[in-house]
């Protein structure tokens, strides 16, 4: 078979180590001068094809390349953009084939979470249908970590210890000034369906008493007086409570906690956070003083404090993605299949994308306690390898080094322009 | 003279380096044989002097005191309590007297800030008016740096790096994904008067178009109109636009922008934050698409990203302090004393606290640029070097392993109970 070129697309929410995987594409496809040329990459994801804006990554040097691996965001630029349905306009799906088409790209790499899996699924079955030889394989990433057909997501480990060491971090604070100070403190966290992040914050309580005290996860709904009771003895007993909370926490009616019903002088809605209504749940029904914190953005770029074993899977799914590429199994996604928990021990697996495209991995039952406040200890066997070891960035005056590329654009070959 | 004890409290916030400030104290203490008898501890600061409740630091191991290096918070309990004015009410001081003389204490270390610095000095004052022999030493800490006397305070430069480490990361986020994503990042950060550590932000800016693009100082009134149009024109030349915002910022009539206005159902004021008001207006105003976060405690207790700089600064002025009482410095404090900024060269100096109590160290005029949004390079020059160097804790199992300790108490040798 020809050389033929590689698109590799970022999609969604970008995560402290989805470089990672961009790096390893990269370096394997180096690997493969007989079956793969250039590796291109869509400028700001699928949007980058759709309007013909690809960049050349044969323009970075090595060193850049490598940087990458200790680089959080999307290097190319990622998007939030969903393509019309395919039944009712394939308009887009019959362009990218297109532009494919134009820049011999015989391998399309989509690197996302349920979404990327569905488009990737979809694309492969046009371009069969439209005569053009491609092989597309989805590449996972989400810290959500709510993708079917993998055991974990490259992206959650990372959120999973950062979540984890701060509000550990926050407890211990919070503790050393209870007497006088804050007795509550609520953290707020990523994961508007599935519990995965807010569970992970319960790594940090390892003995009784430790923090985080409360979990609010998405999958229980809000019993406001069982949690005030529970905040009431915990501070009782432990003489301050921490609180981690979803962001996507419901109540029994399933609106949205964070929907406040607050409105400023213009009307306007508040588009509070979730963990401010929990606070001030507390103070008004309990007195006790509080503190909360929004993570948000923060915790998924935080490559300072990454999960060694995130980054690792998340090398090794690029990696994967790329043999799969040369090795013609269209329509497939590299997983992580767990072996064993204790010691762990995980291998890539090969999964299709029918499996996983539109799906999404919830909290198993047993995962949380029967109280609905905390998470069981198989929760824990499943989470605690996620976030071992450490992989710290460079830093020089006291600041990590992130690299930003130069994105050189792949010179155009259609005239057509095409409406986004 | 006689062996005589020595008293250590901590004293207000907390910090990711107070603890290492302990060890110091405790491990140089140690080496005092002949003029320092034992070590003891206020529980929860000067509550616990008062209430006669002191903790025994030799009933803890010397791998427990080394831990106190690398792990947040305060170890023995630290408190916000302000003790009556000793001109009305003598009381409470005569009551510290009372205590010191029935444990023997010879040597009292305050560690705190500026109110810590004031009761130090009354505390050693009325030592002499009721005769008793006390050599009373201030110790520096603060996240504010606002503190007279000394070149920076420890304590901020951990969260400097941590505040700038995180805008830095969150900036790649944003920027990768701006195109069909959020377009402006709000970060609410710590420093109520002082804009010390909103101007760490600035750090992480090193080139031209780099996150954060806005500072918003306590020292310089919010003009609204001023601010939405540098959002404006930062969103069109650079895409996205991060934005530092200090949780003391005001209005022009001198009201806190975090006081929302806001009423919920039952007529409570939302006590928000300033991130979310300040997102909102840009939400409103310009009609982007926003995300904020607010750091809160993170940032004070991120031990994990704590500054080297900061770390063996804390130690210092720990090991100075006990150097300075059993030299008999009553009434001083030892401060940082900045040599040169490059390379960065310190020492440590002394103070009396007649020149620290009841100050206030507010930025410099010249350390803020003349459009009011952005740091200047006096003002990077000066905080450059606080923020330099990593100094990890040990992780097992990708937590970080901080010490608890046993923190067994004094027996009690006066039969008066005091009520606080």
């Amino acid at each position: 078979m020809a050389k033929r070129n590689l698109l590799y697309a970022q999609s969604g929410g970008v995560t402290a180590v989805i470089n990672a995987t961009a790096a390893a594409v990269i370096e394997t496809s180096r690997k493969y001068k007989s079956q793969i040329g250039k590796v291109y990459a869509g400028r700001d994801g699928i949007i980058g094809a759709l309007a013909e804006d690809l960049i050349d990554t044969s323009k970075e040097s090595a060193a850049s390349i490598k940087a990458l691996k200790h680089t959080p965001s999307g290097a190319f630029g990622s998007c939030r953009y969903k393509l019309r349905d395919i039944d009712k306009d394939p308009s887009q799906y019959e362009r990218l084939i297109e532009v494919f088409r134009a820049h011999n790209i015989g391998y399309f790499l989509y690197n996302g979470g349920n979404d990327s899996a569905d488009t990737s699924l979809k694309i492969s079955r046009i371009a069969e249908k439209l005569g053009y030889p491609l092989v597309c394989i989805g590449v996972p990433k989400t810290v959500d970590n709510d993708l079917a057909g993998t055991d974990c997501c490259p992206g959650f480990g990372s959120v999973a210890k950062y979540v984890a060491v701060s509000i550990r971090e926050a407890g211990f604070d919070v503790a050393s000034m209870a007497r006088t100070s804050t007795r509550v403190f609520v953290l707020e966290v990523m994961g508007r369906h599935a519990g995965w992040i807010t569970a992970a914050c319960g790594l940090a309580a390892e003995r009784e008493g430790d923090a985080p005290h409360i979990l609010l996860f998405p999958e229980v709904p809000f019993d406001q007086e069982r949690f005030l009771a529970k905040v009431d003895e915990c501070v009782r007993t432990h003489g301050y409570c921490t609180v981690a909370v979803s962001e996507g926490l419901r109540r029994p009616d399933g609106k949205f906690v964070s929907e406040t019903g607050l409105h400023d002088a213009f009307g306007h809605a508040q588009l509070g956070g979730v963990a401010p209504v929990i606070a001030q749940l507390v103070k008004d029904k309990l007195g006790l003083k509080y503190h909360w914190a929004v993570a948000d953005y923060l915790q998924r770029a935080a490559r300072h404090i990454a999960s060694k074993t995130d980054l690792d899977q998340s090398y090794a799914v690029g990696k994967a993605a790329v043999e799969f590429a040369v090795k013609g199994y269209n329509g497939t996604m590299p997983v992580v299949v767990r072996k064993s928990s204790r010691p762990y021990r995980w291998v890539i697996g090969k999964a299709n994308l029918e499996e996983i495209a539109n799906r999404e991995k919830f909290m198993p039952k047993d995962f949380i306690t029967a109280d609905g406040f905390h998470i069981t200890d198989p929760c824990r066997a499943y989470l605690a390898p996620l976030i071992v070891g450490e992989a710290y960035p460079p830093y020089k005056n006291g600041l990590p080094q992130y690299v930003r590329l130069k994105n050189r654009p792949v010179p155009k070959k259609l005239n057509t322009e095409f409406q986004l």
